[in-house]
C-alpha cells in the first residue's frame, strides 16, 4: 500500500497518482511487445491496465501527444516515451537496508532484472551477515550506512529492517544523501520534506480489503 | 504499489482511496496508544499520517461523527471504530501461494502479529517444500489450491509465486472461493469483477520515484 506522504513532500505539476500509474503502462506495454504486438488500441490498453480509455488519454495528455486518432498506440514508442519520462533510461543504484528473509527476497527478486535498478549496497545489523557477498555486493554494518551511501552517491534506499530499527536506518540513509525511500517496515517514517517515501505495506493492503469482504470469519 | 484495478472491480459508495487510508489511521492510532497518548488533536494526527486535518475530517465523515470540536480524538475509541469499519475485529484466514524467499518472508513477517490475519494454508510447486510444517501449517502442492481453499473457506489469498505461474495460481485461488488477492508477482492478473486485487509492486514503486529524482545516474 502506498501512503499519501508523497503529496505532502512533493508538489509536482502532475498529480502523483498519474506518476504512480505510469509504471503499469510500462509493464503492460513491455508485455505486449513480448507477445509480438506492435500496436494497441486505447480500449485494449485500458482493459489491460484496468482503467478507462478516457483516463489513459488524460494521463498521457500531461506529457504531450501520443498515438493517432483511430490508430491506437505504438507499443514500442509509447513504452520508450514513458520510460524516458520516468527516467528509466538510466541505471539507478539502490541501497538495501536489512538482509533478513525480506531483504533476501528483495535482493533476489526476479522482477529487478532486467530493470533500471541495481542493488549497489546492502546493510545489516546482524554480525553473522557482515562480509557476505551477494552478487558482488558486500554486506556492511548498519553503522556504515551514511558514509557508504554518500561515497557511492546512491539516491534510492529500501528499508527492510524490523519496525523498531526503521527510523534509525531511515535517518542514516537520508544523512547519506538518499532522496527516495521504499519502506517495508510497518511504521510511519519521519523524513525531511525533500525525501520521497513510498510504503510497501502488505498488512495495510490486507486491512483495506476486508472492508469489502462479506460476512464474519472466525 | 497499489494498482487502480480496485475501482474497476468494486464500486463502493465510499472512495477506495479513503478505505486504503484507514489502515494508516489504525496503525498510527495504535502507535499513539502504545506511547500512552489517549488523545490527539486533528492537526497532530494529520501530521503523523501525512495528510491535512481537513482530509481527516472528510475521510471520517463518511462513517459518522468522531471526536469533539476542539477536543481532538480519543486514540482508543477512534482506533476501535475504524478497526470495526474495516472488519478487523475478526480473525481472517489467508492462503499463501508460493514459499520461495518471498513467501518465506511473508509467512515470517512480524507485522502480521498481532493482527487480524493468520496464514492458514501454504502452497508451493517445489516438491522439496511439500509436507514442511510452518507454524502448524503444512505446505501443500499448487494442485491442491482450489480444493483446500474451498475446504477451509478462505477468502483472502497472497500470490508470491514467479510471474510465469501467477495467473494459474490466481485462477485456482479464485476457483476455491478467494475474493481478495494480494499480488506480489509483476503481472497484471485477469480476475472476475467480484475479486478485489491489490498489487504489491516494489519495482513499480521504484519506477514511480525516479521521476522525482534529479540528475542522471549512470
Amino acid at each position: 500500500m502506498i501512503e499519501p506522504t508523497v503529496s505532502r513532500n512533493f508538489e509536482p505539476d502532475i498529480p502523483d497518482i498519474v506518476i504512480r500509474r505510469l509504471p503499469i503502462y510500462v509493464r503492460t506495454l513491455r508485455a505486449l511487445q513480448e507477445s509480438g504486438i506492435a500496436n494497441v488500441s486505447s480500449d485494449q490498453l485500458a482493459e489491460l491496465i484496468g482503467v478507462t480509455a478516457a483516463q489513459i488519454r488524460r494521463d498521457l495528455s500531461y506529457f504531450g501527444k501520443f498515438g493517432k486518432q483511430g490508430k491506437g498506440y505504438d507499443t514500442f514508442h509509447l513504452e520508450q516515451a514513458i520510460s524516458q519520462i520516468l527516467k528509466l533510461d538510466h541505471k539507478w543504484d539502490v541501497a538495501l537496508a536489512g538482509f533478513g528473509s525480506l531483504g533476501h527476497a528483495i535482493a533476489h527478486y526476479r522482477g529487478f532484472e532486467p530493470s533500471s535498478f541495481r542493488i549497489a549496497a546492502i546493510f545489516d545489523r546482524n554480525p553473522e551477515q557482515l562480509g557476505r557477498q551477494i552478487d558482488g555486493v558486500t554486506i556492511m554494518s548498519d553503522r556504515c550506512i551514511a558514509g557508504e551511501v554518500a561515497r557511492l552517491g546512491i539516491q534510492i534506499g529500501i528499508i527492510a529492517v524490523p519496525a523498531a530499527n526503521a527510523q534509525d536506518v531511515a535517518a542514516a540513509l537520508v544523512e547519506g544523501g538518499i532522496h527516495a525511500l521504499i519502506n517495508y517496515a510497518p511504521v510511519v517514517l519521519k523524513t525531511p520534506p525533500n525525501v520521497l517515501v513510498r510504503e510497501i505495506d502488505p498488512i495495510g493492503a490486507l486491512q483495506s480489503m476486508t472492508y469489502y469482504l462479506e460476512g464474519e470469519h472466525e
